[in-house]
């Protein structure tokens, strides 16, 4: 039956059983295609019968369905005439995000949470006014972006002028990928105990949940002035009433008929209405419903019958490194605290949590205040080291800027995922925040290349408390250890160096830049061109040893896995600069663009980041045929 | 009265009528020392019997007390030993925000709004686990503040382990800069229009309101369900108990007697507690009390009788010019549309939306979602012009990055108050803005030099549709015209020359900055070195002509009031390796460090950006007898 369904018009002949079919049949698709390929499955499994409903009851793409965090989006893709899900998330296959360039039904690409409310709020508005009024604007947000400050922002606004047509769904699973934290999941876990959702008034207290702390207040507030409410009410039947968000619900998600009675009703509303759906990540799916940590959120290959990993190994990652080693320092010093922003597993915060339940802080979705909360943590005697990927720092800049480093407030931030990533896409590359770290002031920032490093360096990152430290590492595996020949006085690890007097080629290296940069050096040797192979370590600020170390070279080359405008490698030209050292320098690192969906290997590849190319590159200039450096072409 | 008190406990022995009299004298002295200086006046005259009873309930600072948007710290000034406010804001002077410099009792130094929930948060968190939990811990937050998604961040976590003595006091006056925006707002006018503050009930409602749409939603639901609530509170009588945030309130914000009631009860809490204080700002002040637009929130130098301005002048300002132009646009093309966050009048957006009433957005202070929503706006169809300061657009960077500049939406930022900016201290300083907005990809930054080219720029920005464009500018008066000698076919502007083949030095500029050049290239003249200057008005991208200027001259000077760090001059450098050419290049700008209060002119010299300076650092580089080029000691 799915492969019928060439585009959602395709649904609206079905009749109710049909549906129900199509529904099952999507479930085994993406159990049995997701397993092959990897993805994020739980979440898809979770949102089947919302997809059909709301495609059946909204007219994509003349209406716009907004998915929030974009990786609910599978069942959205086999909707609308994308099945070829066989090269999911590789190069030339479908993307795992909405994505303009796939299908006009896809809207907002980006997978960085809870800011579906605002892009409805902004083309709700401009529909409103430009004679589309009549188009209607969905956004689908889970329960977990709501922890986010953006959707708070958003519904403040969203309130304010009503004439226009906006349904917000909250696809409500109780989660972020873990578990949803904070006031509101308590709430709603005591509201699930005590019995259904059916009725309104625990519809109401299910929302009340969803406003977390704030709501709560509200309610107790309430329960309290209730028969003032009930006559000022009466009396003044019609003070609020265009205030409001119209709110429907809560519905079972699973069921057809019930979303699409729900999705009608807001439809026909004509102002902007909320329609709560209850879901449950990894339906239909054993492995999934039965793992209460993650279900199945997002996996790689695996058995699609017992949902076991296939393959994988390659050793330990830099996330389990760091896991084992703040659980170490943590032991040693009881001034060390975690913070995670709904990521407790995916960061390696969790065995520091198993430890030390009382030292890990889940903040929920919130980025923002992860930082800020981490300076009055500092404020307070502790060392607070917040755990996120590296592209979830952006959201967090203007707090490490004003509130960790203007206060020197000894924070580390651990970030995970950095550089380049591949397969998640554009979003989820870790390639700004080497350049927009590095321009806070009194910043220190390390990167580790190997294991080794990672536990050296996180050990004295966390030593460190007039000022925020960045450690930043890539996502897979440590590889193999890269020993130093010697350390220098100053701390910068030598690599690789054939004279004590200099060398044509020095290469200072960015964290795991360092194998391709010793590669690049060996393959300049059988070319008869010497060079030198550093890793600072800390990359920022730029350490004394590597201007010296300059002097003594005709071309200093940076390697770094960071976009090269604004990059680290500018900050050594300045520094050199400063120090009135004038050998020549070239930067290399990853092109001014947003990375598409392909393998880490392809993208370095492709930013001109591999031995050989570079070996090329370099000998060219130190022969003097070309002024360094020109950018990979 | 008020010289007797030296610090906190000062205030402990004084009567009722004391307290009152010292009340009156602050005020006195706020107004007729602030009308010398310029100041925040309005805020610190709604605060003065709310500091005064922090001051006497909590132990500042082993109780510490976080200002929100800390211009409403003056009063907290003068009570902890700082009443020599003859030169405020001005350098060695006391500073317009805390400062941890000056005193012990100041905690947190940033003025970006909605942080001081996340700071109270971690503060009170760790002194309860080591062994400080005696300590309370403050936050004070204005009504507008809640507008921003970082408090209800902080929100959803301050619930969550309520062993910890945490006070929030809301400091609602109805305002943010302007008054407060967005349901929130209508709501409370409603409750206002309808009687006093002082039932309980009413205060929910206000409460209710400061939720803002969800918060709203909530009190609709339980409209509806209120039976069912009565039955099911009185059969679950502790289910939520231990939830919620106390909330205590609301409290006639200018009755002393009621406030340190109402304090003591959230301090004997031993819980987070919030108290609702009701203030008026401007209050005791007839012109503040008597200017709906502004409450004289933020003066320069005024004649204190009359509240009207004294000196000021200085011409046509930037933002003036922005708001005429922008109205011209807007009136030619009905697809502009202004956004700006709770700061309408200091942006210069105010003409556009007396025009034009349904094309601006205020969406209070919410600068992720401004941006957002403008993505979506484009989306829509639309033009937005996003109008903040520069050091705002920080907390907006993901946004731009991965809503608009991923998304390829037309979306303008107006950034006010670029560069450096003076007496406001550290963090109002624009000087981050150009490196961490140049390395989003296909973004294009203007900074116009003068009116001419603000107006020309401005037009031609909100004709670029396939892209995120930014035109940033000074705080302050436009200047003279600098008119360009002639304009390249690549749109640079020439604005001095000596000979079409050539030149010692080449100086790209960038916006204000050109004046400066200018000055420099005299000086030099007189020395016999020759020199062109450009002004390339979009400065990222890069020009080609810029590159192609470069080729005839042996050095090539950039100029910016940016960090230099990551600045535009370092990619103007990469941009001339790329493009084959080895001319020397030196980068000029602002230091990697924050910048204290002082005023513009202060701080450029420090930075080394004088005419003077540069004119003779530059002359020893075409000497040869440095490098280019040292930064400025």
């Amino acid at each position: 039956m799915l492969e019928r369904i060439t585009g959602p018009r395709d649904l609206d002949a079905l009749s109710g059983d049909e549906l129900e079919a199509l529904a099952a049949e999507i479930r085994e698709f993406l159990i049995s295609e997701v397993a092959k390929t990897g993805g994020h499955l739980g979440p898809n499994l979770g949102v089947v019968e919302l997809t059909i409903a709301l495609h059946r009851v909204f007219d994509s793409p003349r209406d716009p369905v907004v998915w929030d965090t974009g990786h609910q989006a599978y069942v959205h893709k086999l909707l609308t005439g994308r099945q070829d899900f066989s090269r999911l998330r590789q190069r030339g296959g479908l993307s795992g995000y909405p994505r303009r360039a796939e299908s006009e039904h896809d809207i907002v690409e980006s997978s960085h949470a809870s800011s579906s409310l605002s892009w409805a709020d902004g083309i709700s508005r401009a529909f409103a006014s430009t004679g589309q009024a009549d188009r209607h604007v969905v956004a689908v947000v889970g329960d977990g972006a709501l922890t986010g400050g953006m959707t708070w922002e958003a519904l403040n606004n969203i309130t304010d002028d009503n004439d226009r047509n906006l349904v917000i769904v909250v696809n409500d699973n109780g989660r972020s990928y873990a578990p949803t934290i904070g006031g509101m999941a308590r709430f709603l876990n005591s509201v699930r105990v005590t019995g259904g959702y059916r009725e309104l008034q625990e519809g109401s207290e299910r929302f009340f949940g969803r406003l977390g702390a704030p709501g709560r207040t509200v309610y107790r507030a309430t329960r309290g002035a209730v028969r003032g409410f009930v006559s000022r009410a009466s009396g003044n039947q019609d003070l609020y009433s265009n205030l409001d968000i119209k709110y429907v619900g809560p519905v079972d998600g699973h069921d057809l008929q019930a979303l699409e009675h729900a999705l009608r009703q807001a439809k026909e509303y004509g102002r902007p209405a909320l329609v709560h759906v209850i879901t449950e990540k990894g339906r239909g799916y054993a492995p999934a419903e039965n793992d209460e940590a993650d279900q199945f959120h997002a996996i790689g290959q695996i058995d699609p019958d017992t949902g076991l990993a296939i393959g994988g190994g390659g050793g330990p990652s830099f996330t389990g490194v760091f896991g084992d080693r703040i659980v170490e320092l943590a032991t040693e010093n009881p001034r060390i605290v975690g913070i995670t922003a709904a990521m407790l597993a995916p960061t390696g915060l969790e065995a520091f949590a198993n430890r030390f339940p009382q030292r890990v802080y889940d903040v929920g979705i919130a980025e923002q205040h992860a930082v800020t909360t981490a300076a009055g943590l500092a404020y307070g005697g502790l060392h607070p080291v917040v755990a996120i990927y590296a592209t979830f720092a952006n959201r967090a800049f203007d707090q490490l800027l004003m509130d960790v480093a203007l206060h020197r407030a000894g924070v580390t931030l651990a970030l995970d995922r950095s550089g380049i990533t591949g397969p998640d896409g554009a979003s989820h590359n870790g390639v700004w925040d080497l350049a927009i770290l590095q321009v806070v002031p009194g910043i220190r920032i390390a990167a580790p290349r190997d294991e080794a490093t990672l536990r050296e360096l996180l050990g004295e990152a966390v030593a460190i408390d007039d000022g925020p430290t960045v450690i930043r590492y890539p996502k897979g595996p440590v590889g193999d250890p890269l020993p130093a020949l010697r350390r220098t006085p100053e701390g910068v690890d030598v690599l690789a160096e054939t004279a004590d007097d200099g060398a044509d080629v020095l290469f200072v290296t960015v964290g795991p830049m360092a194998r391709i940069a010793l590669d690049a050096a060996a393959l300049l040797a059988e070319e008869g061109i010497t060079s030198t192979v550093i890793d600072p370590r800390w990359v920022v600020p730029v350490n004394e040893a590597v201007t010296e170390l300059a002097r003594r070279h005709r071309l200093l080359i940076s390697i770094e896995d960071g976009i090269r405008v604004g990059g680290v490698g500018t900050r050594i030209r300045q520094a050199l600069r400063d120090a009135g050292v004038d050998t020549a320098v070239g930067e290399l690192g990853v092109p001014d663009e947003f990375p598409e969906h392909a393998t880490r290997g392809e993208l370095l590849a492709e930013a001109g980041l591999t031995a050989e190319r570079i070996a090329a590159d370099v000998a060219e200039q130190v022969r003097g045929t070309r002024i360094p450096i020109a950018r990979p072409e």
